[in-house]
């Protein structure tokens, strides 16, 4: 489990943020120094870096970039003192004369609204600039004093791409320098290694030469066709899911994909959040919509028959295939598509059984990330924004009553937490698990959320002990997310090298020679029919080109066979990464790959410690 | 395996036929004599006997039916002869002045189009009437000549309904009398037992006191729910398909429920079968379906890369969801749906390969079909009308040539077949497969076709042998038909007692008093551990009522645990149907239940021979 990442909030009060925004001036010097008619747009920090926007007169290459980073570095080695000073508006545009950008945002500052990166602000407007040596900008801060402060080793400036001034494709493109600051030359390193890896392991990249999945322009964009490799993934997942689920109490059910735009009006996701539905399907003249979510259709199952407090909680769990409208910009390979299946479950349960219902998912959830090595997660608590309360449904006691159970659950599951104000779900709190890859990539993995007030839209109710209706509370959780979206950071996860009982082929079978064609293919045989996931090289190919080809395949092992192999009912195995295992007899590789495959082992070791 | 069943044309030219609409007649006769200002409708033979609609002055009671069937029961006995008369249209009018229904189908006639029962005809119009007793009936034939042909026991009127003349809601509505001939008194029994037991079996009464699955208006007409009981037979058949194709070669995928309408263009389903669509969804300016088949998907899949003749026979296999407008008024339980799960597979092969593909598709019918101990099963041969050839596409040859690897595979196949001329696809012939039920229902449960239109309208090649494009074949293949109609059919079939396997519930633990309810829940957590769904009773009832009440459920086992029982740790075990299988040890019955579960039985002899 990871350390709780910096909130927005504190992120922008850091010193690493302030060494960000000072070093982005500095790239405006050096920009300004090297084209004296650039014009400049906005400079601001990012999550990871900065970036600042310029009107230049050509294409920078990559040999500009190099020396623009040698510049800054030399500016920073150098010494810059960084000052403010506050300024009339009159001054601003005096001083920013020849800079027509930063002209428009002042006129933009002084209307009120928006600060000099272009971001709305509150509060009383003012105008400053910031001093750093030859050069001046319009900025509210804030800085480092000196540039002492950062180490000329721990910047650098990463790529060039093209920007729309104020992001809005009818104005002017720009050329956006990304680049960064870390607080040590080290730090710089690992993050540049990471950006690296995950180019390395982008899952488009290996989804495509693992034959996982494949988009088709015909079928639509942002609709997957998973390939038979990437199926057996997301079977394997979804059986451990069924196992995992199945033992801790939860039912299975299935429900359609389409349903009458009634119970969208019901729970209230009609008429508001109509932009995340596609457009209606008339049968017999009544609505019909694609399912965005498979709530609805779960709280039909519930109210099937009348529930007793006897039957609760009630676990119904649905791998769920969802439909919900993202515009096209947004696609981006299996990580936001179009229809995805979602692990789906919602648990009915008294207001007595919510909270332990909600450490059980939690725990659920601790379970999977464990069994998968997934180490460097947290969760982020999604509230109501207090100053925005009418864009949420129910009412105040039901919010508080929400919330205080979510919050005890959050506190007594140990796992570090953020806040996040005005991300509550319309008709809740929610808790989403964000897991970060060893790219350091955030991925928003599942979402957990306790419902009062669906059960009220939905009528939800079970006769008590003392035989009164009583309403439900309902726990929406997705602990494995939807398959497209958790196979993608598995990829990334794993760089593609899948544990043995995810990879969709397990063991390569190699002949050394045409001679031993025959007593490789029994062996395949032996071993596809003990239920392993066997395939039989017995292409034309060298056994070292068979041996490499498995090895960029990432399949976890492969089983050469020579005369000596044969005459012992034996083979020699290697394991993925040119591990030697050694020669074993068939049947005992038999026996330890199952026994692998069963425990869902994470290692390629076939003697494991323990 | 079953008889082959008449075609319609032997059925229309046999001697049963003729005893039904004869006793049509004479039930006219009946009603005439009863009701002597009765109109009378049309009267023909049906698949299972006959009807006859009347215009009568007041609603029929049972006791009518009773009294009519005596009389025509009688009428019989008397001793009636068929005779025919050929008349004018003059004289038809005439003879039938006051039958103002018969005078509407003698216009008709006369203009030519319909016969007397209001179908459609062929050929030259002729008007005749048959003359039995006392009553003339306006009739093409046949009859049979005399009534001592028919036995009187093995006639039987059914019942009533409202049936709206010539099938127009906007006309007049007749009561309509269904009723039945037999060869003889002992088919006659059969056949009002099959009915009785239609009734018992009743997929719909079935699914709803088992939980199998429900319907919500708020949903949708036509758009079942799964419940979780129901959801266990699905899944075990699901399981259970997979296992199967994985063993037969199949590679599972897994595609979208929506499309571009593109693909429906390029499979010609649009614009030709557009009513079989819903209608479509606007994403970003184009149009989308649901799919109404999974076929164009897989071929994307086919193609999301080029295929190499090595790769063949390549089966692609999904239990994919495909939805299909049905109208209002034919919707019926989950036999007929608007959403669906198909168990569907296509294979892409080599011309060479077809037959044996189509073959070993056959025996994966005969092997699902024998393990569910199906035995009355038969095949259609669905051709092209060849006096109708304008609503086929593709080529004459291209047809020939699908037709000759069908039937070259059927009578390869052994299973008997009729033929159905004019029933093909639009895109090929093709073999459907209908069960007949233990209550004498056919169920039309899977289709299975020869492509070569689809390969070509898609681009489906290969790169064979000599390094060149080569077209594939395609076969289109369902064995388990849908989930939806499979199941209904199932629980037709078993009368919702499935086999072990399937059952949702498959032991219910029954303590015997208060006394033993620590013990008994003891030993149902040690069968759930052990993977069996096990039930604990701990409710207020007796045991005579718990073990009633599983007999109704139709659970498989019941193990009721006394004093004796928990100091042998052994349960005392009952079968459903009242079978006492004597007391077992508890590692007994886990192991034994254990093995009729993983072997798919369908016995519940916990000792099964051999």
């Amino acid at each position: 489990m990871s350390k709780v990442p910096q909130t927005d909030a504190e992120y922008r009060a850091s010193t690493l943020y302030a060494k960000r925004h000072s070093v982005a001036h500095l790239l405006a010097h050096a920009v300004l120094e090297k084209f004296p008619d650039a014009k400049l747009g906005v400079g601001p920090p990012t999550r990871d870096g900065f970036y600042y926007d310029f009107a230049l007169p050509r294409p920078l290459t990559p040999e500009d970039l190099a020396e623009l980073q040698e510049r800054v570095r030399a500016l920073i080695r150098g010494g810059v003192h960084f000052e403010r000073h506050e300024l009339t508006a009159d001054e601003a545009v005096t001083k920013f004369a020849d800079q027509p950008l930063k002209l428009e945002l002042i006129r933009d500052i002084v209307a009120g609204g928006v600060d000099d990166n272009g971001e709305p602000i509150e509060g009383p407007v003012e105008l400053s600039v910031y001093e750093s040596g030859d050069f001046e900008d319009l900025c509210r801060g804030p800085h480092i004093e000196d540039s002492s402060a950062i180490h000329p080793d721990a910047v650098a400036l990463l790529r060039v791409s093209g920007a729309y001034w104020r992001g809005d494709e009818k104005r002017q493109q720009l050329q956006r320098i990304y680049g960064t600051v870390m607080d040590s030359p080290k730090e710089l390193r690992h993050y540049l290694w990471q950006l690296e890896e995950a180019k390395k392991r982008d899952h488009r990249v290996i989804g495509e030469a693992l034959d996982l999945f494949a988009f088709s322009p015909a079928v639509g964009k942002g609709l997957p066709l998973w390939l038979p490799n990437g199926t057996i993934v997301r079977d394997e997942l979804e059986t451990w899911a069924r196992e995992v689920e199945r033992a801790h109490g939860y039912q299975r059910i299935v429900t359609p994909h389409i349903t009458k735009s009634d119970l969208y009006y019901i729970s209230g996701h009609l008429p508001y959040y109509a932009d995340d539905l596609y457009s209606p399907i008339d049968i017999d003249g009544e609505e019909y919509y694609l399912k965005p979510m498979n709530c609805p259709h779960h709280h039909m199952v519930y109210k099937a028959r009348p529930r007793s407090y006897r039957e609760l909680p009630l676990r119904l769990a649905e791998y769920g295939t969802v439909y919900r409208y993202e515009r096209s910009g947004q696609l981006f390979g299996m990580m936001r598509v179009r229809g995805f299946s979602q692990n789906d479950a919602h648990i009915y349960c008294t207001r007595e059984q919510a909270i332990d219902e909600f450490l059980a998912v939690m725990r659920l959830h601790a379970l999977y990330y464990d069994k998968l090595g997934i180490e460097d997660y947290h969760m982020v608590l999604a509230l109501r924004d207090p100053k925005n309360t009418e864009k949420y449904h129910g009412d105040e006691l039901m919010w508080q009553e929400a919330e205080r159970i979510t919050r005890d659950a959050m506190e007594r599951s140990g796992i570090p937490y953020i806040e996040d104000i005005g991300g509550a779900a319309h008709y809740g709190p929610k808790v989403d698990f964000i897991l970060t890859s060893v790219t350091g990539r955030e991925f928003a993995a599942s979402t957990n959320q306790v419902d009062l007030y669906m059960p009220e839209q939905f009528g939800l109710t079970f006769t008590n002990r003392h035989g009164e209706a009583e309403q439900a509370v309902v726990l929406h959780r997705a602990p494995l997310g939807s398959h497209e979206r958790f196979v993608a950071f598995l990829i990334e996860h794993f760089a593609g090298a899948f544990p043995v009982w995810l990879a969709p082929v397990q063991v390569r079978v190699v002949p050394i020679s045409d001679r031993q064609a025959d007593g490789a293919a029994a062996v395949w045989r032996r071993l596809v029919d003990a239920g392993i996931r066997a395939e039989l090289d017995d292409s034309d190919n060298t056994m070292q080109a068979k041996i490499r080809r498995a090895e960029q395949q990432k399949v976890p092992y492969v089983a050469v066979i020579g005369d000596r192999e044969l005459e012992n009912d034996s083979v020699s195995v290697r394991a993925r990464g040119r591990r030697n295992l050694g020669s074993r007899p068939v049947p005992e590789l038999i026996e330890k790959l199952g026994r692998l495959i069963a425990d869902r082992a994470m290692t390629l070791d076939l003697d494991p410690a323990g």
